[in-house]
């Protein structure tokens, strides 16, 4: 029977389903694993993460300290995009164990000489594997304990060099090995960005046609003074005529309707191809590329379906679903057909060469310049599908950044996530009271999800006006999107946000008039808008480290619901955020809000500074309750830094 | 590319590790087994479970029923002792899925022919599996489908006799497996019973010598009497002389000190021999017997450690630590040393012997029929050998149940259950203010520990007299004995319990005069014993399936700290207790209690009856909030069962 410890490493984390998939982390960030680490009888242990990315031959070692209760926490620099691995490694720390022992006994005034001298037999079997400089010390430091009387082992077992040296030179006796767990490193916008969503038709100027290509890059500077990252097309394909839909939907478009840009297909092509009332791919290199310099990134939305013009029905028609007549299968959603829409078949015998295709649109736009992707609906696709997607194309492009668009059941947003999915949309949009957001974004920014899911917050979508929206005016436009750019490190508006359109269908949360059917133009710089107010949200995240983060977000305790408070506390910098926000839009408010003293490092009873960065105004707060009052479109929140 | 579905098996439930390590059951039980199902799109899946006794040959299913947000659950039927083996299986519901799409096309008045066909030749396929009656039920179902008008369609796709017939004949279309996950079924007693424990030797009659297994004996219908099942002795081995311990564990023993029964072994031999002043082998072979005859089971400590007069060090002194001079390692705990106490090792070449030896201990013990086991400091002996040891011993006799004594730290105790302990000691002891109470007890009765973790709470042991004890006389030991026996399916005493023994040290949680160090005689129907009262709460225990079941415990809000309200409720039969109990040993306290009107199945505002089993009285309670006043010791809780 081999020495071999009895050191248990449990609970690793960051792990997901036990380490199946890769957690993800940002380049250039700071990773914190723990796991918990113990072993039978009372001695003690030392704990290590090994990390790697796929890229380096070595191992690199980093120390995990105890934090109690078995727990032990360490620190994994992310610095390269890519693969990452790590595995938690632990062993039995005999010098450790016989210096606690020992100097309890000499304080104790037992006599120690049959102590000392197990320690200096253990000691020297480190000798074994020492060389050169640290040899010699520990050399001396054998002599210096072989011979010390009582006291003076205290001071040699008390010194911090000695204590380092003899670490640097211990045997890992009996070294156990956690599994081996993933990260996915991918660019910093994959976790942190500010997105605009536009539809490109919609971008023509007063007088003149349709919007194209160049009327994007006319607004680019425009997009980028309220601070966004990334500028988001709805699909540019060209749009189906059979079935199309015309205003509002109407199963009956007119002959002016443009129709949806997502009944991808005509006679003018398909998902590689452009609509050419908006422009050629000349055109569209050309607004990638000032994009760029404007320090701005293009998305485009993938949508994986046909309309019943699409090239691939008469090309590929053995990628669609027949009916028993040979009729092909509508989109349907019993009791509804979408007319204008054919589904791709993903299974079948002919699902391989589907699948390459579909590759082929994603290389295509990448090697045009696109590097993230919004992907509409991939829940209807398998999840072996996008699993194999997105790493065929991110072993071409590791810089490509996926977004799911799944408004379905978390099981499945979460899976996406899983499998690949740098970031997901979530139920931002129907969570609303003080609970409901407490409860939703506790979950996904703790354990186990904050491992992997990153959560894109959209206050407004071409499909979501919500009723707050409508009714809520300005200040309900403010107030959204303070929690939108707060509550996490993803956001993103759809354009018109910023001016509050709030015109909706009755009864329904769907915008009337919608810009899915009809072309739009706008007074960008409206009365009333909110650009200003959105520029400095946008400009607070990227001053702020803890803004960056993900799953750092914890709530705090209020005695009104109408106003929440919590704080978001930067692993990387420690700064730390305290947010409160009035979620009622029709009323000022007031509440004691209860800061957390010891996370946000104030441990006494001393008033301290506060800058609310929203507006500079500072405020002195003493203790944990303190009082806020918060006035809907005036001063609908305050994001809270300690310190002028 | 093979057709295999894109279903998706997460969290099974129970499942400990991951399933590395066998979950918990108990024979005669019905174990619930849950998991999230899911898969991409919208189509509908079915699932089941599939289980098997080690001893069986084949799988046997129980379907799985969708409770809402993809978590599906299910039951199976432990039958037996033993090692049970479960996995979690969905397939593509192709039927569903048709059939809830045609039932909304016709509903919304759409042609469905196609359908009809489509749905005609799917179940066509189901044929070719099928023999016998079903086939030609089948058949008739899929002609009446064939030539059905679309109204018509709807009663032979809605007539409950029809569904059954076409899923009895599915195909298992793209089945999909979980893992296979492990169970350990142990007989009743290891998961429910209350247990008693005596010192032998103390059990002596007035006028008479020291006591013996005659004397203990004498006592069982007295323990019998007062409802419990299970009599556990210290250890009953020859007492070590070097270094014994006198009065209260002093140093220095006199020599009328008998010692500690935990110092083991002397010249009259080691962990498989009898203190002749106890008895002989046959002595105790007929005190296991006439327990047996009495329905109650006697249990043995084990520890295993050595006094320095046992035979094993003189056989055996390579199991032990020396140290440099030679001489033999001393149990320590720096700066304490125990002189008393050698401990074994259990590492080195001479391991694989001292392993077996061990075995060989609780063998002896299984064969003159012991087959409880409450093991002494389990958490300074390696885990590897208790999973090995555990498993050993279960091979020969299986219905041997292991209690892990094991006071240390949450990560320890869990772990020794998980490879094998049956149950475990817990800090209940240390648990005594209400928010201490619901957050250490929804930690043990929830998942992940609820699984494995069986607590066993004594509100006493001859280690500890806790505070509460100490000073709240007769009231706190009612309170406590409540709390012990209703807050898990596991309690016990240590005798003297039932005489409100509460003399301690001072400033101390021990005993003054423990009965460790000497020997003691006690009146055990002196005044002022609540034997009754431990009678009537075992006898509820043994009436209610709800105390029987393990993970089943609920806290509810009450508007006063000083009363705690918790429920449980049966997974067998859906009985729930709902009980209250006051934890200030020393005032009458009144609260509102809130109780789960849905959980205890009480659904509207209608006044209801509930009856206190510990003392009859029944009450009329209505709605939600209910009025208790509980008064120490005279009526300290309320154990309410719903109805006269």
């Amino acid at each position: 029977m081999n020495r071999r410890s009895d050191i248990v490493i449990e609970e690793v984390m960051p792990a997901v389903d036990n380490g199946n998939f890769p957690a993800k982390a940002s380049e250039g960030s700071i990773l914190t694993v723990t796991a918990r680490i113990y072993r039978s009888g009372s001695s003690r242990i030392r704990a290590r993460v090994a990390s790697k990315h796929s890229s380096d031959r070595k191992w690199e070692y980093a120390p995990l300290e105890p934090l109690g209760n078995d727990l032990w926490a360490g620190k994994i620099s992310i610095r390269k995009k890519g693969n990452y691995s790590f595995k938690i490694q632990s062993w039995d720390d005999d010098f450790g164990t016989w210096r606690e022992g020992i100097l309890k006994w000499a304080a104790a005034g037992e006599d120690v000489k049959q102590d000392q001298i197990a320690g200096v037999q253990m000691l020297k079997t480190y000798l074994r594997n020492t060389k050169g400089n640290l040899r010699t010390k520990l050399s001396q430091i054998i002599r210096s304990i072989e011979t010390a009387s009582s006291s003076s082992l205290k001071d040699i077992l008390t010194d911090s060099d000695n204590i380092e040296t003899v670490y640097l030179c211990q045997s890992h006796h009996g070294l156990v090995s956690s599994r081996t767990f993933k990260v996915l490193s991918e660019r910093k916008e994959a976790s942190f960005s500010a997105w605009y969503e536009l539809f490109p038709r919609s971008q023509g100027q007063p007088g003149s046609g349709p919007g194209t290509f160049a009327d994007v890059e006319r607004r680019i500077p425009d997009i980028k003074e309220m601070g966004f990252d990334v500028i988001y097309l709805t699909p540019i394909h060209p749009i189906g005529k059979t079935n199309r839909r015309g205003k509002d939907g109407s199963p009956r478009a007119k002959k002016t309707d443009p129709g949806s840009p997502w009944a991808i297909g005509s006679e003018l092509g398909g998902h590689k191809d452009i609509d050419p009332s908006l422009g050629t791919v000349e055109d569209f290199l050309h607004l990638v590329e000032e994009a760029r310099k404007n320090g701005l990134e293009i998305a485009l939305d993938i949508a994986i379906q046909c309309s019943p013009d699409h090239p691939y029905v008469k090309e590929h028609p053995e990628w669609f679903y027949r009916r028993p007549d040979g009729s092909i299968r509508y989109a349907e959603n019993p009791p509804k057909k979408y007319y204008d829409i054919y589904p791709l078949k993903f299974e079948g015998p002919h699902k391989k060469a589907l699948y390459e295709e579909m590759k082929s649109i994603f290389l295509t736009w990448a090697e045009r310049g696109v590097r993230i992707f919004r992907v509409d609906n991939p829940h209807t696709k398998p999840f072996e599908f996008w699993e194999w997607l997105i790493g065929e194309v991110r072993k071409i492009y590791p810089d490509c950044i996926f977004l799911a668009e799944a408004f379905t059941r978390p099981s499945v947003m979460y899976r996406l996530s899983k499998i690949g999915f740098s970031s997901s949309y979530t139920y931002f949009t129907w969570r609303n009271y003080d609970f409901e957001i407490k409860d939703y974004f506790t979950e996904i920014s703790s354990d186990p999800l904050r491992a992997h899911f990153r959560p894109m917050l959209f206050p407004n979508t071409p499909d979501i006006l919500p009723p707050v929206l409508q009714t809520g005016g300005r200040a309900a436009f403010k107030m959204r999107a303070i929690l939108a750019a707060t509550l996490s490190p993803l956001w993103g508006i759809y354009s018109g946000f910023e001016l509050c359109e709030n015109e909706a269908i009755e009864g329904k949360e769907e915008y009337l008039n919608s810009e899915k059917y009809e072309i739009k133009k706008r007074d960008w710089f409206a009365p009333g808008n909110i650009r200003k107010f959105i520029s400095v949200l946008n400009r607070i995240r990227k001053e702020s480290s803890a803004l960056m983060e993900i799953g750092n977000l914890e709530f705090h305790t209020t005695n009104n619901p109408n106003i929440i408070f919590y704080t978001r506390k930067s692993i990387k910098t420690g700064e730390t955020l305290m947010i409160a926000v009035n979620i009622n839009p029709f009323e000022t408010h007031q509440a004691t809000v209860e800061v957390p003293l010891e996370k946000v490092g104030i441990c006494n009873d001393l008033p301290y500074r506060v800058t609310d960065l929203l507006t500079g105004a500072t405020y002195t707060w003493q203790g944990e309750k303190n009082y806020v009052r918060l006035i809907p479109d005036e001063r609908p929140a305050h994001i809270l830094r300690i310190g002028d």
